[in-house]
């Protein structure tokens, strides 16, 4: 095992703790029985799940000096809360009846109702209860971020990114649906939703988390190792999201083969296909792209063309280049050594997973 | 015009000036123009209302002696973005048409959806709009408290109380859920409901919150006269709300006649009235309560039930009485006059409000 993946073993391990403490600590507070789904589900989504998040943020903090401080692994932490929060609206938005395998916080909620045989629409039911799931894990990922313990300076510093970014991120998913809704679905286009919607919040505004609450400033060199190696990572990590949506195998990501193309997603993989397939396929992709009742053969289908225009590979080769742009960009960073290291076997790993 | 009533008209003018200036700021923030719509939707709600809860924050600040403060003015105006927050994500929740007789947030969106002829369910891409308009409304309230102004020392001491709030809405917003689906629909349920879903965050709260960040102390005091009181006009506002949802005028509650009816709302009219009814009445309310096609003549059969049952009469009763312990509580709280002043006439106007 390397040094940096035993690392991000240990940043699962803390930040799995300091989840599990925090989620547990609000369950007094509450003072009503009955708020204990509520409680169950938000701990459920927060298991597992591959932290890539928080390691941004912990090998920034690290990069720019930072020793290993509990308090970091709690602040960093609390991007995972955030990023539950989104899910499980996403969840809701997209109508999807799964993630991770499991059924999504909505259908589970909806299920609850069903089982128990209440009155009135148990689908309205478990909207209801998902919207203000992800609302109290939304809350929870600025309180746990506060009180984290990181010094004040620290915190201070940080402040106006870590606001930019839970806005940039509900606006980016804004422009997700408006991309579905009536996307011209261009290379340009595709790229901005891949940034604005994963790339940013996923990959370069963690990392200047941790930069800056270490530097407790937040100086040039930082935005510039921000945008070159975050931004390069964040779309590669993306795409690599993209393919999974359309090629990834169920057992591992949790979610229907295929699920992107029923739900429509305009991505990079859809955009290159389109641009360079014939009539015929064009059609073809056009017709039953966003078809919620696409079946497996529907799939196959789909996914045959895309790799037959070549957009698969193209796909490949754009997250290589990403990928080789994004550890050149860590050559002449200032710094530290292991930092270095860690950084560019999370771009590695980031780009290459398969969940 | 009275002392308070001048002091509430300039309430309601700095909280509008604040609330403006703050949505302003964020627009060029975004660097997309396609999220204009989700500025202009969050303005729009946040354009009016009656800053009940700003105004309860400021007169708990001058209470406590705080003098008058720009930077209150913009803490106070929070909480109207979470409140906005709140009523945006309620009517997807309840999938109501209209707020103050104007279409919903998603129903907004929607129409945004249909009158461009875009792709996919309009329905859907409404709800999700909304979804995601109430979580920038509810990530901006955080950002606009923390950003206000006010004194660190205030907003440390307060922050306990302004966390615990937040958790506390969500909480209540799902008991309320519950409640719906298999409430017992008891005085007690209704009456735990009341508190938890509005009273709380509607009085108690925004109270304690101007107390604490003038007293940069959660004295006993302060937590006497916010159960005393707030939970008082807290309870009675919200039954004044369960009135004006069945018996309300919509030319000036702005939502159709009889809605709480039609989404079945399990208020404390609705316990008093199933208490006594007869086995008929009681029929009639069960078999039409939540039944989302009812008709301007079945809304008018079951007004005449619940006047009929006495149980409009008991309601404004219990109004009364509460109005009444609230006054008391103020006779010997260490508050300054002018602020003694302020809330009786407060008091007064939450809970005989028309809209």
């Amino acid at each position: 095992m390397t040094t940096s993946a035993a690392a991000l073993d240990t940043i699962r391990f803390e930040v799995d703790r300091s989840l599990k403490e925090f989620v547990e600590r609000q369950r007094p507070q509450l003072g009503v029985p009955e708020v204990a789904p509520l409680i169950s589900a938000a701990e459920e989504f927060l298991a597992g799940g591959k932290r890539l998040r928080p390691a941004f943020c912990y090998w920034g903090w690290r990069g720019a000096g930072g020793d290993d401080d509990p308090a970091l692994f709690t602040a960093a932490a609390s991007l995972e809360l955030l990023q539950a929060s989104a899910l499980v609206h996403d969840d809701v938005m997209d109508a999807s009846d799964l993630r991770r395998g499991m059924p999504s916080a909505h259908r589970r909620f909806q299920a609850l109702h069903e089982k128990a045989d209440w009155h009135g629409s148990a689908e309205q039911f478990g909207e209801g209860a998902a919207i203000l799931l992800g609302n109290l894990m939304l809350i929870w990922s600025g309180e746990m971020w506060r009180g984290s313990g990181l010094p004040p300076a620290s915190l201070a510093a940080a402040q106006q990114v870590h606001d930019h970014m839970r806005t940039e991120l509900m606006c980016g998913q804004y422009l997700d649906l408006l991309e579905q809704a009536h996307g011209e679905n261009t290379f340009d286009s595709a790229l901005r939703v891949a940034l604005f919607k994963s790339g940013r919040y996923s990959v370069e505004q963690p990392l200047r988390l941790g930069l800056v609450l270490a530097a407790r400033d937040r100086a040039p060199w930082i935005d510039r190792l921000c945008e070159e190696y975050g931004r390069s990572v964040g779309i590669a990590f993306q795409l690599r999201d993209d393919i999974l949506g359309v090629f990834g195998d169920p057992a591992e990501t949790g979610k229907p083969a295929g699920d992107d193309l029923r739900e429509g997603k305009r991505t990079m993989l859809v955009a290159r296909t389109l641009a360079v397939a014939s009539p015929a396929q064009a059609e073809a992709v056009r017709g039953t792209l966003g078809d919620p009742a696409l079946d497996a053969a529907g799939v196959d289908r789909l996914r045959q063309i895309i790799a037959e225009t070549g957009a698969l590979v193209a796909c490949e080769e754009m997250i290589k280049n990403y990928l080789e742009d994004a550890l050149t960009s860590l050559d002449h960073a200032p710094i530290t050594e292991e930092a270095r290291v860690a950084l560019a076997d999370l771009a590695v790993a980031a780009t290459s997973r398969r969940t």
